[in-house]
């Protein structure tokens, strides 16, 4: 890949992204495999400033050995030491930061158990809670973003030699994180004014529910939390630092209220859990609660998602994503979540975000709840946009407001 | 390199090195550019029925730059979960086993501040003590074993492309660790018992003092420590296990009583020392203490390491190596401590095994003390022996029996 585009683009993460300020521990979690690209953040995180870069490394082939060879209650358990791994640094006077590098093989751990799977990992979600509050809470600042892995490329391009194929992926990146035009700080500027442009008029209209239709088949009402509030692509830290979550984001995202959700959803992209896809889904909604499901290819994996906790057969975001998404206009389907779900409109299964109602920082998850936001071990994005998605807001005054049409923003 | 080798080499590492146990965590340092050698061996320490086997990834050029970024406070600094991230596996009901993979660049940290990086690793070495006690004191097996790291193996065969170099590093990693034949366990067999022949034989002498020389200077009188014991090769863990904790290992090896070393020695090896390399040494003993020392090249390294804390002018460990070691026979000079220690006698600046007195497993750091078993922050092996050395014991009984001549057992 362009080696300068490269460096452009862990510059980026790290100054802007995850905006590591100075006295700051950055935490770093990479694939082995991309070592050489780990090793390019934490100098970039020095630069800024950091305390100390702590480099963690992870290696799905060897997570398949484990979820191959060790027991269930094995995997489910955490050692104490785990926990405080994370929160050492993040109590830490000058605080922390993270940066998950994302190099997912979507189909890691096809053809094992995804139930176990599925349990071991939300038990050590649960475990593991007061740590990731820090990031769903926006306590600190984080960032996701991408590197093409092999057996990834591979997969959005199975056509293709491997080499290429991660070729291949880098340019998409570069272009989907508007890296390419060499000028990422001065385009992610414009690109965040406009989402908050969008997310602002939405906010404005305070409204009460938002209603997606499509011809595929999907029709749902989707009320909102109370005190909903409209977030993108920007976010605060409780220290006030600004940050982006995820790169790319395209998306503007509320809390939907975890019992107003009525109609049915269908599924437009596949989508990668744990380590297995699940492809063509439709799901029905009664007072928030999914009453019927189905899949193409992998229905007993979504059965286990959605019965994971009480939390996870209610929705937690809603997500608008035009079609003019620079990701979308690639053509691809990357696999990746953090791809796809800038690609379309979506919901996640699963907890929703404090920040995504008025004040909600502040407050405990049971407060939260009664505003009706959702709760759950997992936050799972699925993607719901179509090339011809409607949706149609509900405002509190009663009047109604055209959000999307054919699949873009109709204002 | 041979696919067939390197199965049987991980598997040997793994069920006859570790020997790791039924029910018990198995414990991996693995380097980043090593990973399939780590995921081969966490797969063998599954065959072998660990309970769970975590493999932590590190990397050199990474730590190189948080060397060169970080201060020298947060370098030095522990946090608190650090020493939980391995106690918490040896005190767990099964208990733990480790394994180190070593595939160090000699000069990793080549033009840093070497005593920067030795007061940090210093400093974090009392911090982690807990724990390293574990392996010091034999508390649960442990093995350290190498794979060709790319810059390693550059270094070893300057005049080599990388790649070949890697292979011809990989066939001689099989060589010395008697892996080529094909049959490692029957070959270990053979080798362990000729090991402990030697040892037995030192042993039933009971000796008080051992005097090395040879024609390049060295002439020094090394007193055994009150009980000294001789060990070599086969090592046994509280729960005992038996283990290999050096992968090569030709030693023979016992504690000095760290007040009574008289004379002069003098390097036969480069020495690499937090990823520098000292070279031509000449050290003075008087009373146990070093009171000169010198070196051809990084002089000041030396100086550092000796300063490290009280212990560390004083030796902890004297060691047994015939000239006909097949790492000698190899002709190569390995620039990695594990083999090149095991090509000539040596002697270690820094802490005792208290596996090397009788009883000592059962004693504190401070009765140990009185036995004249050294104590240090450091462990630091360097090479003395020469083709020539001459090795005399002097018996309790006062009688003198010759141990090495030219270089070779003299029994």
């Amino acid at each position: 890949m362009d080696r300068h585009l490269l460096q452009l683009y862990a510059d980026f993460i790290v100054k802007v992204g995850v905006n590591v300020n100075p006295g700051q521990y950055f935490l770093i979690n990479c694939p082995v495999e991309c070592a050489e690209f780990g090793r390019a953040c934490a100098k970039a995180g020095f630069e800024a400033g950091a305390k100390d870069v702590i480099v963690r490394f992870h290696d799905e082939k060897l997570a398949r050995i484990r979820y191959e060879n060790a027991a269930e209650e094995t995997l489910a358990a955490t050692m104490p030491y785990e926990l405080r791994s994370w929160l050492d640094y993040a109590e830490a006077p000058g605080g922390a930061c993270r940066l998950y590098i994302d190099a997912d093989d979507p189909e890691a751990y096809a053809g094992l158990d995804g139930a176990k799977i599925n349990r071991a990992n939300t038990a050590r979600a649960k475990a593991l809670k007061p740590w990731t509050e820090y990031t769903m809470n926006d306590r600190l600042q984080w960032c996701v973003a991408a590197v093409p892995g092999r057996a990834w490329a591979s997969r959005v391009f199975p056509e293709l030699p491997t080499e290429q194929a991660v070729e291949k992926l880098w340019q998409l990146i570069f272009d989907a994180c508007r890296v390419t035009g060499g000028d990422p700080v001065g385009e992610w500027k414009k690109h965040i004014a406009m989402l908050t442009q969008k997310k602002d008029q939405l906010n404005r209209w305070d409204l009460e529910s938002v209603h997606f239709s499509s011809a595929n088949g999907t029709d749902v009402t989707i009320g909102l939390a109370d005190g909903a509030v409209w977030e993108g692509a920007n976010s605060r830290s409780e220290r006030g630092i600004d940050f982006i979550a995820n790169l790319p984001t395209e998306e503007v995202f509320t809390a939907p209220h975890r019992t107003k959700v009525n109609g049915v959803v269908k599924g437009t992209r596949p989508y990668a859990y744990n380590g297995q896809l699940i492809k063509g889904f439709s799901v029905t909604f009664k007072d928030g609660k999914v009453v019927a499901h189905s899949a193409e290819e992998n229905d007993a994996l979504l059965a286990e998602l959605l019965a994971t906790d009480e939390g996870a057969c209610h929705i937690g975001e809603v997500a608008l994503v035009p079609k003019e998404s620079p990701i979308r206009a690639t053509g691809v389907l990357f696999y990746s979540t953090l791809f796809d779900e800038n690609a379309a409109c979506h919901i996640a299964f699963g907890a929703g975000y404090p920040t995504t109602v008025k004040g909600g920082q502040d407050l405990s998850r049971e407060q939260l709840l009664t505003m009706g936001v959702n709760d759950s071990a997992i936050h799972e994005d699925v993607m719901i946009g179509a090339e011809d998605t409607t949706v149609t807001g509900l405002r509190k005054n009663g009047d109604t407001v055209k959000i999307f049409e054919n699949g873009s923003w109709a204002f």
